[in-house]
């Protein structure tokens, strides 16, 4: 596909149905509208009274109506949505789009969900309009009227979803979060730590739920006591892994060693070490996970799971790009291995090391 | 303008002359194909024989054709191209323009230009088939031909342009780089230090040297002689500032002292003092250029420049926009101010901390 074959859709041409079980035409009886009406709204044209346009969506879902493919051209277009554009994370991401993007001649159209779980009806409206080759959603999902929207107009997306829950029929790409969390404590183990505290992310997502169970798993299996009072969460951001790394390090019986829910995290922590006086390895060793650039250039370098965010966005590129060309890829959820980065900020515990920071 | 007034451009449509002298019809007389044919290279249309289109696009430029603002009303998109996508400074950029756009309900189509100075021509047919309703450029130009190209379809671009040399009749967002150098180095002059090293960014860009510059005046406005020995220059990345730092640390007369290009330089620096066994501020002070999110994690924390970078983005973004509703801005160069962040990475010079490392 070259970026010059753009051909806008055009509103008066008749649809014949594709999966769906109804015509263009039927749905423009049922709704007491005419076809071109009805292609308008497919379109995403703003022409069209905002009562008839949700009674001809409520149709087009209620008839499971699916445009057929290759009946329009799209735009040599990706649709790339994040919940939030922050960090050095988010360059990861964009760039495997970009990647994957530039090899096909297509562009990368960005935008931010603004704390959203889900995109607002701006950027659906926008996507009916554009009619992107496809759409990756990092980290955030679609509503059911949004899915059908997209699918009634066969523009296919996939979720980058290393929080790893978007749900069985959604194709995502996500990451091997539990071996992470499982490879993480275990070296941590293995070095010859015994009390190990660990900060999770946010609640709700289950990428650190499942890095969390896999740090549990270490333990249990080493014959390890899980205590829940080293475990604490936070947010993926710098501030989080400080306040939590207070709190752990603060204790008269604080661990000899931390796994923290992301490299950010691990920052914060680094800070709150320093504020107590205690150095690391020496003191307490730290594993990150993600494996951001910065990791290798902090100092000490960071021991961290390494995600492959880069591969990953490829590959939710890729998948976009085969549904757009109707291939059905043989699953429609891969994790990608996570694996661990041996660095300097993990080392064996000092004898003695456990006790009152500054002891 | 809402993301659903996408109109797609009409092929058959006569356009008249605005800035430029010639109409379509005459354009057409001369390269001696249809008025239609004209108008589907002025949109990136791809059924146009190449000869013929470079025929048109030739005769357009030499006629200095202009579509008329507003004949054809243009996608709700913003372009935004980066000369290479690296770290977490595109995404302070990328945050800025996707402020401005989400406020005024447009999105924002990403490209690199592979470290290519200019985009190449591929993007150029995609920006003349999407019809953006601007475009920026950050470090990168156009050249002659893609500029012409853009002003005969009325489509406004901004260069995001830190480095300070677009040229003096191209929009521009810059930042106050001399008066940064001229900062870092007198906050260091007035602790005390008085050799003081700098590593540059790569040559040919006039954002290190104004901040050399500034450096230089700053030394020799306070008497003390500008060394070349201490100057050395690298890329704005980590590695450049890891091995200029072992280079300026590791004599025997090292300077108590050093201004780094940018932030990445100063992480490259910090790991070259660690090497050597020198401590940072105790034994060499480092101020950096940026003040990226990073500055505040590291340990210690970063004394930098602060280039307001997502501030940037977003005049950038404003100026664009202006320029497409046809409002001319009072001064087409604007550079935004640079301040000093005074954080734990520069202290006064300890007595005799000059002279080989490790003594």
């Amino acid at each position: 596909m070259s970026a010059t074959s753009v051909q806008p859709p055009r509103d008066d041409q008749p649809e014949t149905p594709g999966g769906g079980s109804a015509t263009l035409a039927e749905i423009a009886r049922a709704a007491g509208v005419s076809a071109p009406t009805v292609s308008k709204v497919l379109n995403g044209r703003g022409d069209v009274a905002p009562a008839t346009r949700s009674r001809v969506e409520e149709l087009l879902r209620r008839h499971g109506y699916q445009r057929r493919r290759g009946s329009v051209q799209p735009a040599p277009l990706i649709d790339l949505v994040f919940h939030e554009l922050e960090s050095s994370w988010a360059m990861e991401v964009i760039r495997g789009v970009e990647n994957v993007a530039r090899q096909e001649s297509l562009n990368v159209v960005l935008s931010e969900s603004a704390g959203r779980l889900s995109p607002g009806q701006t950027w659906v409206d926008g996507v009916l309009a554009r009619r992107p080759t496809g759409v990756i959603l990092v980290l955030s999902g679609l509503d059911p009227a949004q899915r059908a929207q997209l699918t009634s107009r066969d523009i296919p997306f996939v979720v980058l979803d290393p929080a790893g829950d978007p749900g069985e029929d959604v194709p995502a790409i996500g990451a091997a979060n539990w071996q992470g969390g499982l490879a993480a404590t275990r070296h941590l183990l293995e070095l010859g730590h015994r009390r190990i505290g660990v900060i999770g992310g946010p609640g709700g997502m289950m990428c650190s739920r499942a890095r969390i169970d896999g740090y549990r798993a270490a333990l249990e299996t080493a014959g390890v006591a899980y205590e829940a009072d080293l475990v604490r969460s936070g947010d993926f951001h710098h501030e989080a892994g400080y306040t939590a790394g207070l709190a752990l390090l603060g204790r008269p019986d604080r661990p000899t060693a931390v796994f923290t829910g992301n490299d950010l995290q691990a920052l914060g922590l680094y800070e709150a070490a320093r504020e107590l006086g205690l150095r690391i390895p020496q003191d307490v060793s730290v594993v990150g996970f993600d494996d951001l650039p910065l990791a290798r250039w902090i100092s000490p370098p960071l021991t961290t799971v390494r995600q492959p965010l880069t591969e990953m966005a490829e590959a939710a590129a890729r998948l976009v790009l085969d549904l757009a060309r109707g291939r059905q890829p043989s699953t429609l959820r891969v994790d990608l291995a996570t694996r661990l980065v041996e660095r300097a900020s993990s080392a064996p515990p000092r004898a003695g090391a456990e006790g009152p920071a500054g002891e």
